[in-house]
């Protein structure tokens, strides 16, 4: 199944939705189960109880009419990988602007693990802001993204997939300049609004993770494309790493990296403009749009 | 004035309270001013309405009956600051524990900037995880933390501490093997129980910021003794820096970075071991001390 959290119309409070197989229909979950009045969070929190009890009543309501928001509200920072692709760590080594890698770990050894806090997220359609005061180098970042549902320390790879409550797609809007002057990434990937991220939450079983394609275009044009099993470090072994000193909570997010084809792989750097649009598509998944404000 | 979250009794829930000025007595919060029954948070954003209403009523309470909690609940991780005192960037650069800096940039030239997550958050008194599992080498960082009262996005040097509610003492403990073997600092900085914070909050009025002294003291023995004022960026400089494109938050927090003094300082290092005790005092603010699990 497939959960947005949108607004009916621009004067009404969130809600989650389900939504159907096209992307094209929603039906508020507070309709087909009257005593749900959560949010997305407390959904995956009773998902026991309440998936069973979830289907489609009648022809439901045009999605087109309705303003998506950011999928979930996480309670922490986003965990977030970075160099998480082959050929992108390669890239991102060889670009100028990685501040903590020497020749001998181009690929790295270990997951290499940052945060985005919630003041980062946009649903899909809203505007990237362009932060021109702070930054000339706003680059995008296609990334498959992990909704953890059910929480624990010590996760083992063989059950890591337990953990797994659904998927979506973010994009982890990065200011090469700010990541590259401090050293750690944090600012630089951390300013309100650069992470797009929606269009909504598939649920795990529905998601073709080891096939799956992620693409990512600017303006139309295909500059990421690759697949999920391309990932270094695979999500059961990021849940394992996590997870081995960090209780993983119902409703974490974690961002598994992105693949070769970012702004800094070109020479020269091809960096966000404004007005640019970027669209990332993971098979299976939908497609998360964004235009770069002016 | 100082405020604690705690709980009466282990099994009451915890509530703010109002410590004297010896950290001897206590008053709760909702005894004072009868329709407060919020938490920290509540307390810092309705500071303007409530403040002059707050005073103490007869003796108070003995805080040595009552259990401590870390003061503040943050809303997204701690900003933390790297290498902000010059002799322990000097230290931490030469300790070969530093995964993002190159001879010619030992003191930073911009603020470095990570973070912590509320898992880490532990109360003067609690113990702090071993984490034998998964690290040999826990290391204690003593550090001044700046509680954000009014929030804003693009405050001014000159503005900023208009835009500071209080201050508390923290230890930004860190797994020195996964701080450096991850590159990015979050996991080696952020396992449960990682940063003891406390033992209260003290109002931005009541402390000597240019002249408090800050100490570091391990089973009894000093190893951290410096200035506020020598910090690198000072707090004016990281309020600019942090909100030039992120809206700071009423309740969002951030740790100013340690003085030299660290185990890694030390050759060969010093690292925590099970029943250490680490106790930092920040002048006029108290004293904060956690002793190592088993």
């Amino acid at each position: 199944m497939k959960f947005a959290t949108l607004r009916p119309a621009p004067d009404q409070p969130p809600l989650v939705a389900l939504i159907d197989a096209a992307g094209q229909h929603y039906w508020p979950l507070n309709e087909l189960v009257p005593e749900f009045q959560g949010d997305m969070q407390q959904l995956l929190r009773d998902w026991a109880s309440l998936a069973a009890r979830i289907a489609p009543k009648g022809e439901g309501r045009l999605l087109d009419a309705a303003r998506l928001e950011p999928p979930i509200h996480p309670h922490r920072n986003m965990f977030c990988v970075g160099k998480n692709y082959f050929e992108h760590a390669a890239e991102f080594s060889h670009s100028g602007y990685d501040s903590s890698t020497t020749a001998d770990d181009v690929i790295p050894k270990f997951p290499i693990i940052f945060t985005k806090a919630y003041n980062t997220l946009i649903a899909h359609g809203d505007d990237i802001p362009r932060h021109a005061e702070v930054t000339r180098q706003l680059d995008y970042e296609a990334e498959f993204a992990v909704i953890i549902g059910k929480g624990g320390r010590g996760i083992k790879r063989a059950n890591a997939y337990d953990h797994v409550w659904g998927y979506t797609i973010a994009n982890d809007v990065t200011a090469r300049d700010l990541q590259q002057q401090h050293k750690q990434w944090h600012l630089g990937k951390s300013l309100d609004g650069l992470c797009p991220m929606g269009p909504w939450i598939v649920t795990a079983d529905e998601v073709d993770r080891d096939d799956a394609t992620i693409k990512c275009w600017v303006n139309g044009e295909l500059r990421q494309d690759a697949r999920l099993d391309q990932l270094i470090f695979d999500v059961p072994t990021l849940i394992e790493t996590l997870s081995a000193g960090i209780e993983l909570k119902p409703g974490d997010v974690i961002l598994t990296g992105t693949p070769v084809g970012v702004g800094i792989g070109f020479n020269p750097p091809r960096f966000l403009q404004a007005g640019d649009i970027v669209r990332i598509e993971v098979e299976g998944m939908g497609a998360l749009e964004n235009r770069v404000g002016d």
